[in-house]
């Protein structure tokens, strides 16, 4: 008989391994990752992993959804607490962008682009990237819509093609950036083009 | 005793091998594809390729080069024939990105994408890339200068920031496209606001 579990006791359990294997996939990329590597990375025992996941696949996309969660959390908590939508955009766009030019050690995005560039001939990532890809940016579109409902923006066009062009620009510029150096991408100046172009997109109304 | 070849004889051999190439890598990918591959769709026999390449890193890379040739020497035919260079940039950058989105079946992206993203770890595949940034880079910066040159635009900083501004937005538009798809992305009007930015930069001077 196995020991009953209190569901915080599972979520904690979760938790752990999607820590460990976040840890895995953000040193090896994806493709080097085996399931073996996340499990000895948990130190727990196989079966413990085996009653939650039954692939490195799960467990890939449950991390993700997971940060999502978070970040879409303390979105929200930002939008409710700014006065002004206009610094939260820029701060969610600069922001982001020189954390990852500081160091993009530690994060996913390696792991994250192998996982989804070379999943393009299978259909179901290619679903999966779709529908996180409108996801993302619906979120940022909302933040952009309660900027528009506040009277602090007045935008050019439709906040959710705002949402799609900003993406785009933005994976650009990270692109970029990684591939082949913030010096010689000189990242500086395409963050700062960028956030006065996004502003003209926007048209903040400053009183 | 092997047949003398003449240098024309020899430069037909290898353009045959790089097509053949072309075709394999835009149908598999990097990492799917092998030599043995390769030699197959050319049709001669491993002996003759093996004179001019040890491996598919070289035939490749070798690819790659050829086709930067191919595409600068169209480049510098255009830009003495244009009487505009700013509807050369137009040109340029929306008939390259709409012909990417009918169809990029055939062309070589995806194996780029694998072969140059995958290498990340890779010191040697890092540089080449970095090399390829600025060879691009600069060309391109060479038509706004033209432009400037010819007294047709009055850009707002270097040609060649703008040069990287436009490839970065160019590379975000580019990947949105074809991994979420065209409709799901809004390409279309992604394009325009693209255009109307890159205007925005250069301030061609209409007369």
């Amino acid at each position: 008989m196995s020991p009953k579990l209190s569901d915080q006791t599972k979520e904690q359990r979760v938790l752990q391994i999607l820590e460990a294997a976040k840890r895995v996939f953000a040193d090896k990329g994806y493709g080097a990752v085996s399931l073996k590597d996340i499990i000895e990375e948990t130190g727990m025992s196989r079966g413990w992993i085996y009653l939650y996941y039954q692939s490195k696949d799960e467990i890939f996309e449950d991390l993700l959804n997971y940060q999502d969660e978070q970040y879409e959390r303390e979105l929200a908590e930002r939008l409710e607490q700014c006065a002004s939508v206009w610094e939260l955009v820029y701060e969610l766009q600069f922001q982001q962008l020189q954390e990852l030019l500081v160091s993009h050690k530690g994060d996913l995005m390696p792991a994250f682009y192998e996982y989804f560039l070379l999943g393009y001939r299978n259909e179901e990532r290619q679903e999966l990237l779709r529908q996180r890809y409108e996801k993302g940016i619906a979120r940022f579109a909302a933040i952009l819509q309660a900027g528009v409902d506040r009277g602090q923006f007045s935008p050019i066009m439709s906040v959710i093609d705002i949402s799609r062009i900003v993406a785009s620009f933005q994976e650009g510029i990270i692109t970029h950036a990684i591939t082949v150096g913030i010096e010689t991408a000189n990242t500086k100046i395409q963050l700062e083009s960028f956030i006065d172009y996004v502003k003209s997109l926007l048209r903040p109304i400053t009183s």
